[in-house]
Parts: structure tokens; C-alpha cells; sequence
């Protein structure tokens, strides 16, 4: 059977499929096979908001920047999507984005697109120097009403979900894991996307304690242009998350996603909120 | 004089001072002691826009996350900040951002507000474990056409501006640096909003070459509620900014803002555009 746009064969498509309602204003669904605890996997509904930007005609350019800010979870069901160009530039484009079920806003954000050229470059911050590869570690187990944990095959070097629940503290919040879309799947900005969402809550791994949580905003820097992603194809991705600070109610964790080849694909950051 | 709301005694009051036109609807206007090379300093602009939620009464709780996209450098002069209050929850409040000049988008932005309540908490990132006091550092000259860097008392403890600009590398982007506003004033999320800006471009302490720059879009993420601040007075804060990828025409920067009583304030991140 052909992939066309209608009928995607792999679930992040159904993910971020998109029915277009006018200039900048789309239909999306929620989709069971990235269901979340309560309501859907925020990185899906993340990726939907710029994968409408992505289908814009308007468009120049590819993602540098995206702000997601989570206002309320989502139903299950349709949800709107739309979009406001707000400036263009001659190589840059600022956008405005946001989601609304039933007439409520669920999400807000804006994203920076580029015309990217080749410039004097350099890398700064590193990858872990030595690592076990993808194929010689364990998949990690899947998480109890988290249907979305299954869309990726992680695995991790360190700092995995704890074994035992008992709030007998780790030393630190700090995991290095593999992370790849299960089935794998050619990466491209929207999956990248979503992808930087996919890093489980640093109190799991720190307090080793169950409590509520649920992210505020993610912000997401692209390294990554076109040739980029490309190259990476379906390969999984390393990533290194950490917080910085656990304080009355919140926290903070960012990351860098690394390609198989060693290069930067996305840093990324999110604030998160926690009870107790 | 009594500093009174009107005639703030300040120069970074002045630079955040809003003339009400209507619910979400503020003028302000840049000040020639926070003049750019070209435009005002982005972060005043950006506390402007911080500033137009404190001040709005719908406004429930304390900012903890912040997101401003610049998308035109301003012009000097009067522009008008607009604030939409987009969903209010229990305890949070989400609200975008933005501001015109003659009608044209030169910011947008979201904040995230909150009301804060005491949880376990922990600290996970550290200050830098042994550093020079300020008082027995110098203070880092001016810098050519940039007014605002004389509103902030800067004394590097490593990774400082070069002093000869000859495009020979250094071995890494890292700055740890101490700042106060100048004249001292007590720190509050305005002005650490302007701080978290105030950080040299990376580009220029790793590649010591005078290229065109400009920030494209912050977020900053408040760990500091209203008590942290007033513990903190006017003492400097400790900085530490890095970079992790330099790559066709764009680099990204973070940094951790500590109090004089190593507490973190706040964590920030900006993407830059640079030109060769």
C-alpha cells in the first residue's frame, strides 16, 4: 500500500496528520498510540504545532527555534491548530502557534525558521566520549499507562527509571540513553520534535518517587538542518538529560539529542511542574 | 526626590516603565542608556515585556518561564507592548507577548506565571566551587557603541572579552562572571529578565573575531520567587555561560544565574544568528 498523506502508515504520521481548515488553521487528532496518563504525549501535540508550520505555504526555511507552552491537557479527540505569521524577514520567519479543543486554549508557542547557510562553524559541547552501542544494550520496559513509552526503544547507559519506587534518593538526575521511533522511522524536524519531549521526568530518576508531574513549556534549539537529518535516517539518536533544580514545584531539565555520527542534532529544555 | 512611578530614579526603571493604554495594551520606550550597536539592548526590551504581565491585575502568581523572540531590531523611541492573557488554571497562568513599532511585530514572546508553593526540593547543578570575590576583581571595560554593557558591573573570572581581536580561537566559549546592575538596585524578575541577557555572545570569547550578531530568541526559567530576590538586595550575581554548537550562521548559549548565598535564580538560553 502506498503512504500518501491520507492513510500514513507509521503512527507518528497519524500523530501529526493535519486537515487543513483555512490559511494557518488545521484540524489534528490525538492518537491512542501516544496516549500519556492524562491526556496525549505532550511531545506529539508539540510536533503537530510545528509540523503546521512545516505544511505552511507561507513557510521559509527550516525550524531553529520552538517554544511549546502546555496550558491544560488535551481530551482525547480533534483538536485545533493554528498558526499566525507574524514577521518575515529576509532569512528568518517568526511564527505564532497554538492549539484550542472545544474552544479552550490548550497550548500556546511560537518557533523561528531560517534560511541556514554554510558559515564558519565549530562544535563546543561534546558526546559521551565512550558509550555502549544501541545493539549490545537491553530495551528499557514500557511504563504503566504510558502507551506512548512503546513509540520509542530506549535504552539506556545511565540513568534509567529506578527499579524500586521507595524515595531512597539517586545522586543525581543525569541519564545518557538511546533513544529511536518504534517502528524506526527516517527523522525529520517534526519527529525531533517530539523526540526532545521524550526524556523521562528528572524527579523519576532523582527522588525515585511516583508524584504527580506534567511539563509547562519546552523550548528546542535545531542544530539540524535538512542534510542533517538526513544522514542520521532512522539510526537512534543519543541523548543526555539532566535538571539543574528541583524547587517548590517545579523543575528544570534539558538535554542534547546527538546523531549516530556524533553531531548535535537539538538542545533542548523544559521546565516541569510537580506536586508534593 | 520621592522615586515615584513616574519619574523613576533608575535608568533601568525608566527602561521598564509602561504608559497604560487599555487592558494588555502598554507604551514604553528604549533609553539611550541601554542603546545597542543597533537598537536597545534585547534584554531591557525583554524585561519591558516581563514587566506588562507583573503589572497587569489578572496577573496571578510569580513568572516561572519566559520566551521572547526578537524579530526586528527597535527603533529608538516609543513601541507598544500587548499582552494576552491566553488560559488561567488553578495555580498558573499562561499569557503571550509581543511588541510593535509603526505597526510592525519586533517581539513576540510567552510567559508562563505562577503560584508557588513550598515541595521537596532539591539543588542539582552547582555554583563553581571556588571563586575570586568580586570585590577583588576589576571591572571589564566598556565596549565600543554599547551603552547598556556600562549598566552592568562585569568582573570575569575566566572567559572574558578578548583583548585582541585577531580570529585566533580560544579553546572553549565558557564565561564565569559576576554582575551588578549599575547603579546597584535590588534584584526583582525585571531585571533578572535583563540579566539573563547580559551575557557576551559566545562567538566572541571562543572565536575573538568582531562578526554581526544578534539573539534571535531567550527563555528563561525563574527558580527564584520573591523571597530569593529580596535575600539577594543589589549584591552581584555569579553567571556562568557556555555555548554547545557553532553551525551555519546560528549558535545557542546558556547560562546559570547564582545569588551571593549560592542559590540558583535563574537558567536561560538564547539562540543567536551570526553573519561569515
Amino acid at each position: 500500500m502506498m503512504n500518501t498523506e491520507e492513510t500514513p502508515d507509521h503512527p507518528f504520521d497519524r500523530a501529526i496528520a493535519l486537515e487543513a481548515l483555512g490559511e494557518g488553521r488545521w484540524v489534528a487528532r490525538t492518537q491512542a498510540a501516544y496516549a500519556n496518563m492524562i491526556g496525549p504525549f505532550g511531545g506529539a501535540t508539540a510536533a503537530a504545532l510545528m509540523q503546521s508550520v512545516l505544511r505552511d505555504p507561507r513557510r521559509i526555511g527550516i525550524p531553529v527555534a520552538f517554544t511549546v507552552n502546555f496550558a491544560s491537557p488535551l481530551a482525547d479527540g480533534a483538536y485545533e491548530v493554528g498558526t499566525s505569521l507574524m514577521r518575515t524577514n529576509r532569512t528568518t520567519q517568526h511564527w505564532s502557534v497554538g492549539a484550542t479543543q472545544s474552544g479552550a486554549v490548550v497550548a500556546t508557542g511560537t518557533a523561528v525558521f531560517a534560511m541556514r547557510r554554510q558559515t564558519w562553524s565549530r562544535p563546543e559541547a561534546q558526546p559521551p566520549s565512550s558509550f555502549v552501542p544501541f545493539d549490545r544494550l537491553p530495551r528499557a520496559p514500557g511504563v504503566r499507562r504510558a502507551p506512548w513509552v512503546d513509540r520509542y526503544d530506549m535504552r539506556y547507559l545511565t540513568g534509567g527509571l529506578p527499579s524500586v519506587w521507595d524515595g531512597t534518593e539517586a545522586a543525581d538526575a543525569t541519564s545518557c540513553v538511546w533513544l529511536r521511533d518504534d517502528p524506526p522511522r527516517q527523522l525529520d524536524h517534526a519527529s525531533l520534535t517530539a523526540l526532545c519531549d521524550a526524556f523521562m521526568p528528572r524527579i523519576y530518576v532523582r527522588r525515585r518517587l511516583a508524584v504527580p508531574i506534567g511539563t509547562v513549556t519546552m523550548t528546542t534549539y535545531f542544530h539540524a538542518d535538512d542534510d542533517m537529518l538526513a544522514a542520521q535516517g532512522d539510526r537512534p539518536v543519543l541523548g543526555v538529560a539532566r535538571a539543574s533544580s528541583f524547587r517548590n514545584g517545579y523543575f528544570d531539565q534539558s538535554a542534547e539529542v546527538w546523531s549516530a555520527d556524533r553531531q548535535l542534532l537539538a538542545s533542548t529544555c523544559q521546565l516541569v511542574y510537580y506536586r508534593e
